[in-house]
């Protein structure tokens, strides 16, 4: 399976619309996993969530995380990427987030409603630095 | 958020070639997700994978997973199956159900080819039954 060079793992991972899947571990040890709308600040992954929801809460308590993110049909790729997460609920950072991931994924005539609500009470930007990360491309071809 | 029924689910996990992004622990106790090819059957998920990948060794270890599928576009649809892994090595149920996978993930004509090689030395079949699903539909509608 090829693997995609810098380049090209940020052009697939900005591309689209294609959502990250968040795995986190739960309290009792079983692994969670949900689909977040995310954006890249350098190499970090951004995005944010409720304090409270499953997610928030696993995040708070285990900060080791991992995200993939993958083109579901043929040829198939994907990249996974290990992090740790980290917490912020500085609103100016929070909104400027939200607003910009919000138009990533419902585009730029709904950013601001989207970006209001992903940051207003409860919610929290998370950010997440890499550890590992593989990226494999056209994994079929 | 709409939550799907069973038929609405049943649908949307067998439509098209969505991947199913599948969450384990790993050993040291952080999370591990990477995208994989899997059919029902019955309410069970089903998927093949090599006994040696970090998640065949991750499932041996902890049979408690959690699998995500998603709608990648507006207005976003998702569901999350939490669940307990079993593993088998029985040869003709391991080609049965690689055979089915690889005909869903790229077509009948590469079914044969996929399937053989999917369910060769080292590969394994693992069944999730499921404990806990959620699921909704048009998320930002």
């Amino acid at each position: 399976m090829p693997e995609m060079n810098d380049a090209e793992r940020r052009k697939f991972l900005l591309d689209g619309t294609k959502t990250g899947k968040l795995a986190t571990v739960r309290k009792d040890g079983s692994p969670h996993v949900v689909p977040v709308w995310y954006d890249l600040d350098g190499d970090s992954l951004v995005f944010t969530t409720g304090a409270e929801t499953v997610k928030g809460r696993n995040i708070k308590r285990e900060p080791r995380v991992c995200m993939a993110v993958d083109d579901q049909a043929p040829p198939y790729s994907f990249v996974m990427i290990e992090g740790t997460a980290e917490l912020s609920e500085d609103p100016e950072e929070l909104y400027h987030w939200a607003k910009r991931i919000a138009a990533r994924y419902m585009g730029q005539a709904k950013a601001e409603a989207f970006g209001k609500r992903n940051s207003g009470e409860g919610e929290v930007l998370v950010r997440i630095t890499p550890s590992k990360i593989i990226s494999y491309r056209d994994v079929t071809a």
